[in-house]
């Protein structure tokens, strides 16, 4: 493999993925991942764009934020991009009301979507709420559409909490789209509007952004595919495998969010 | 399509799904499908062999075979073949331990299989028992197996009960075949083993052989694949769309049991 100062030469702006990279969530708020706050604090110092990008869908941007700055980051909701804000701009845009199978800790960020008499279902990682009652709602609702349509925000397979790997979304959108017969549409990482939304906001090209995520499928297979760098940490629900995936290779593998930075900051142009 | 004489000749041998050709499940133990009752009790008085082959797997055959001799069925423990049988012979078979994610209806079923430190997880249409919880407990097992096995009983994408349509078991195996990775075993309709074990016990070849069911995949697909014929009845969770199937054609389509033994009795040898 090249080395870091080729590998990471022109990058100018850098993408940060939250649960797994910063942090792992978990009864009591979760626990910050050792080396990040201080990371994420230099990174800010430096001069690279810094961007947040989660596919995290059971809390909202407030009381996301709210946790991470409790423990000790720098972070504000006007830096974070996040699949639920991304999902209303839509159901505006295209007139849907949806029916929601989310968590209850997501829901006030569809405060002012209509949602009576729903045309689509909007699913999110639902935890508990991922009832047999309350997918049995959500596929009912669906099947009486003449033109089912399915929003899942991410479609990840699983997540780490603090007391283990934990069933994320994904699964759950693929049980819908079996027992319906249709195909969901993925807002959220790796979707590429959801990447491009969030360079956009930082005002960086692709060609010249990283990604730092714990996902090698949802942040590093779906950034490459932007035309964007990406590292994996080994943190999080990084497994020894991911680094011999049959599909995707990352920019580089590193032990955590501090090496990522302490690399950044060495081998980017200054 | 040729005249019903053609398409019946030779059949020698019957196998009848039971939900949603016989009954229809639902609170209060369900309800006989008009005229099912008589068709079934008059296929037995012909000489034509009957089997019944159902993906039931929320109720050991004791409770279903129970269950329908109360709504008036003319049927038997020793008639019925279903896929918690086949799955216990498969597991002690290979020497498999399961941790069980079903119904507390089947679990009577497994009374003889060795559970302890499992080795596999089985799956069935577990109803409410397919909470969040016991869903992540499955996919946690299925994740700490250096090779996971999954044993999913029927891949059933819904089922109709009087309420209206219901999630069956096979979402829910497409959930935790995405979230680790790994595809399922499937033991029911429509793999072939289980319907050729539904054929040797009556003595019939599949070529003398016609399925009866209410799913155009599951029955009849599943049927013709294995070289049998296959009617589908326009009770049970059968659909308008069913009869314009993009992959699948049955032999015949009937508006229900009764019609479709009508035609049997008229048009098989005597």
């Amino acid at each position: 493999m090249a080395a870091w100062a080729e590998r990471l030469a022109g990058v100018r702006g850098v993408l940060l993925d939250i649960s797994g990279v910063l942090y792992d969530s978990g009864s009591g708020g979760g626990t910050a991942i050792a080396g990040s706050v201080e990371a994420v604090a230099r990174l800010k110092r430096s001069p690279l764009k810094v961007r947040f990008c989660t596919n995290e869908s059971q809390k909202s941007r407030r009381e996301l934020v709210g946790l991470l700055q409790r423990l000790g980051f720098d972070i504000s909701e006007e830096e974070v991009t996040a699949p639920a804000p991304a999902t209303c701009q839509i159901l505006k845009e295209r007139g849907l009301r949806p029916h929601l199978l989310v968590h209850d800790g997501v829901r006030s960020e569809f405060d002012d979507i209509n949602m009576s008499n729903p045309n689509c279902v909007v699913i999110a990682d639902a935890g508990e709420s991922f009832s047999y009652e309350n997918m049995n709602r959500a596929f009912q609702v669906l099947m009486e559409l003449e033109n089912p349509v399915l929003i899942s925000l991410g479609k990840g397979r699983y997540y780490k909490e603090t007391s283990g790997l934990m069933l994320d979304v994904g699964g759950y959108m693929k049980a819908l789209e079996y027992a319906c017969g249709i195909e969901a549409e993925v807002v959220g990482k790796p979707s590429p509007e959801f990447f491009k939304s969030a360079l956009q906001a930082i005002g960086v090209e692709a060609h010249q952004a990283i990604m730092i995520g714990d996902d090698i499928v949802g942040d590093v297979g779906g950034a490459q595919q932007c035309g964007m760098r990406a590292l994996q940490v080994r943190t999080g629900k990084f497994r020894p495998g991911d680094e011999h995936h049959p599909k995707v290779k990352a920019d580089g593998y590193v032990n955590n969010l501090a090496e990522a930075v302490d690399l950044l900051l060495q081998h980017t142009d200054k």
